[in-house]
């Protein structure tokens, strides 16, 4: 089977990325379905993988590598977590296999780590992500993963060495569905002057609950349009985040697509860093460079 | 009419509490309705007093004082703010009449100030409070109103010379009814171990958004248990607010009802500071104050 395509797919929790890769990484097929492990049922998992890939393990892939929440207690199989320092040797070397018949399916495990403080920290998916990008990235840099929960993890010598996790995204978005800030609110976060001004405001002394309210105020006293709010809400989040977690600016990769890909660099820039935009089938290459180095049957 | 009772109400969004009181202060009589001005019809304004306090009225208090947000612009009519500094006679001085047959009726002015950035600051209610409470705290105290818009308000010669708000209880419910925090979480915040530990977390390094996430990976490592999840939770973030509020320890004079001021008490008291504990019938106190100094007709 050495020089036969496999399957790599990020399974997350709303979608499924699937990826038919050669073994040297090229993504020569790609399909996303919103087949994520909440809409999966009980003991379907077998099911939602044949439908998501069975014609190209039909055609001869039969190396399937699954990364993401498809290996948490919710998933097809609960991977374990490893700790940090983790590189790819260490990962090829955890991979759990879940029963199927037709090809070797194996679960990429998490990665843990504690913060300064001794409070646990998780990642399952952006693993791969992160070990997708060293190529580009360098054996020692500083990666950020904007998202709902948004990652800072630092690589050194090939390996994932510290991350820290922000529930950036999915603050802003209880914030905005569901206190009196998303009232005054139309459209969507996008760069420009208001970003900026949150971004700024993030600097000021008073803190992250007090700054919220001035949302609130400045919108009261016409000094922040409707159509502006949003942005400077995103812009004060992920002033804080960078704040915290490149207190004195340096070099950040990137890593994810989308419009937050454009703030993230933005408020990085505004907070004295540099930002590289990031390698947007990071995922597809992380996955191919693990299954190289993993004992297949 | 000297000597007559007054009827001072603090009318708020959810609910309005009526006072029948003595040109002295003292509470006669009291009633709490769900009449906030989220449950009051366009125009419904005068016959919601009528069913608040009309029998009051009827039997000889032709002084009515609103506060609150019946006097914003979705109440019965907007009152202006007046700034920073502003006492007593100040808010005596800038009393609003809204028209209504059967007594004298007059609406409070809210507070607005600048933050040292100069973002704008807005009070509406909590100034009677703040007043009503300057016999006891004294003419030079800080002061801090727990809620959803928490409120710290610096006094000075009997005056608010300065505040500023914090979106914390707001925050705390829209995290807890509406991200992935809220899953895990049984019964509500009480003071104990796990909210102080909260509130020792939210003095590391990492910032909020990060702390946050630690909610989450607490309880999925085991060592936060789900009846424990929302203390820790409201430590955090009271802890975030306290830390951002009272930098450096201090005297605080707590203003309000119910179980928050116990885990404000707390929080200040793990931060360093000390905290006093408020007079409960703050509002019915501060309009008193306001309204002996009222020119009635």
């Amino acid at each position: 089977m050495i020089g036969a395509p496999m399957i790599g797919i990020d399974w997350g929790t709303s979608s499924a990325r699937a990826y038919r890769l050669t073994p040297g990484g090229a993504v020569l097929e790609r399909r996303e379905a919103a087949l994520g492990i909440l809409n999966v049922p009980q003991g379907g998992f077998p099911d939602a993988l044949r439908s998501l890939a069975g014609d190209w393990i039909a055609a001869g892939a039969r190396r399937v590598l699954l990364a993401g929440m498809v290996g948490s207690r919710q998933g097809w199989q609960e991977a374990p977590y490893v700790s940090c320092p983790a590189g790819l040797d260490t990962l090829a070397g955890a991979l759990v296999r879940v029963p199927f018949a037709e090809a070797d399916v194996r679960l990429v495990a998490g990665v843990s780590a504690e913060d300064a403080a001794g409070v646990p920290e998780v990642m399952r998916g952006e693993e791969v992500q992160v070990l997708g990008v060293l190529a580009e990235a360098g054996p020692d840099a500083l990666l950020c993963l904007p998202g709902s929960h948004a990652k800072w993890v630092r690589v050194e010598r090939g390996q994932i060495a510290w991350f820290e996790t922000s529930m950036t995204g999915e603050t802003f978005a209880a914030l905005r569905g569901h206190t009196i800030l998303g009232r005054m609110m139309e459209g969507d976060a996008v760069p420009g002057a208001a970003f900026d001004a949150g971004v700024a405001r993030a600097g000021d002394p008073g803190g992250l609950l007090h700054h919220l309210f001035g949302t609130r105020t400045l919108a009261l006293f016409g000094r922040l349009a409707p159509a502006d709010a949003a942005s400077y809400l995103s812009g004060l989040l992920v002033g804080h985040e960078v704040a915290a977690s490149l207190p004195s600016g340096g070099h950040v990769y990137l890593v994810g697509t989308g419009p937050l890909m454009a703030l993230y660099a933005r408020a990085i820039m505004l907070r004295g860093g540099t930002a590289m935009p990031g390698d947007a089938d990071a995922a597809a290459h992380g996955l191919a460079r693990i299954g190289e180095r993993a004992a297949w049957t």
